[in-house]
């Protein structure tokens, strides 16, 4: 088990799976880390958590996925940036952010029904709702995509909150400071050209 | 040098240094991989291009930041989700987005003229304008502060836009398909409780 425990601001970690869970479910990529001849890869995956672990996909023809699938270390992380925070100093700007780590190796999900019920999951963490408005996945197509899933006995969390935190003696009053919110928000849908004038449009989370 | 080149969807890889510039100057943080007593890191940094470098920045203290000045191979990675693509098949539902990977070794700054050169190039990154409002930088903050440069020489960038792309035979009107856009939005700045009423709001990027 890699060592997971916080050293830098230990008061804004948290171990908790709810803490963790929360973070994960609002994200739609994690980066993961893994070592390729020798040196560290990072690169972003859709992922989805699925129970007591966090399941990635991709092509089976992707290189890195498969060095990832067969269980070397890899490290999974998911950052939210949910603000700037503005300071009356360089020093003490910063930011606010939710980021969860998975320290683990991972799983290569290939048994069939498995694999099914994790791809359908996946899906539906994207658009909410029965999958049954979209066509079926073909065989060729579940066999085509390849699934790995991540355990998530070792993962930690770092959440900051709040405004900066400053000497009283920085408190200049003309000087504005406190926090800009920052989230990631959907525009409105764009229908392709076949899209009918009657098909509901996405609902999503 | 690493081996950058993209082996899936490469119609979808860029290489120029534009591309990549673009990519990075978006961003507010990348994640930082690199290995640690052997198993792989991956860490939010806050980030800013500056010219030719991406530079990143944390506490002199951090753990993970000390071993990554040293010199071991990084591999940094931005990452921009731009759209959900709604198929009409789970199997061609995608996101649009840009991705910048950076791999290459880290640069500590330890130039006191240049670190304090870089760390105001940060801040301006984040707050466009002179920092001529805030407090400047003592010596004592600059000096508990480690900042990390990597060279763009073995940048790539990977890119998709558009719709799905999808068999004519998936085609069904009543089913919606198109592009749901997500982008990082500012919500309204919330000043701090010794802001004055005069106090300019922050200018965002």
């Amino acid at each position: 088990m890699p060592n997971t425990q916080i050293v830098r601001h230990p008061e804004r970690a948290a171990y908790d799976r709810s803490t963790v869970d929360a973070i994960l479910d609002a994200a739609y990529i994690a980066h993961l880390g893994a070592i390729v001849d020798g040196a560290p890869v990072v690169l972003p995956y859709v992922c989805a958590r699925i129970g007591d672990e966090l399941v990635l996909h991709g092509s089976r023809l992707a290189g890195t996925l498969t060095v990832i699938a067969q269980g070397t270390p890899v490290c999974t992380t998911v950052t939210h940036v949910d603000g700037l925070v503005l300071a009356r100093s360089a020093f003490h700007t910063s930011m606010n952010y939710r980021c969860a780590v998975v320290h683990e190796r991972a799983r290569l999900v290939d048994d069939p029904a498995e694999k099914a019920r994790m791809l359908d999951a996946m899906f539906e963490r994207i658009l909410p709702g029965p999958a049954t408005q979209v066509r079926a996945m073909t065989d060729g197509e579940r066999e085509a995509t390849c699934v790995i899933a991540l355990p998530l006995d070792a993962a930690s969390a770092k959440v900051r909150i709040g405004g900066a935190i400053e000497p009283a003696a920085d408190g200049d009053p003309s000087v504005w400071a406190g926090v800009v919110p920052l989230a990631l928000r959907a525009g409105t849908p764009q229908p392709d050209a076949v899209t009918g004038a009657d098909a509901p449009p996405p609902q999503l989370r």
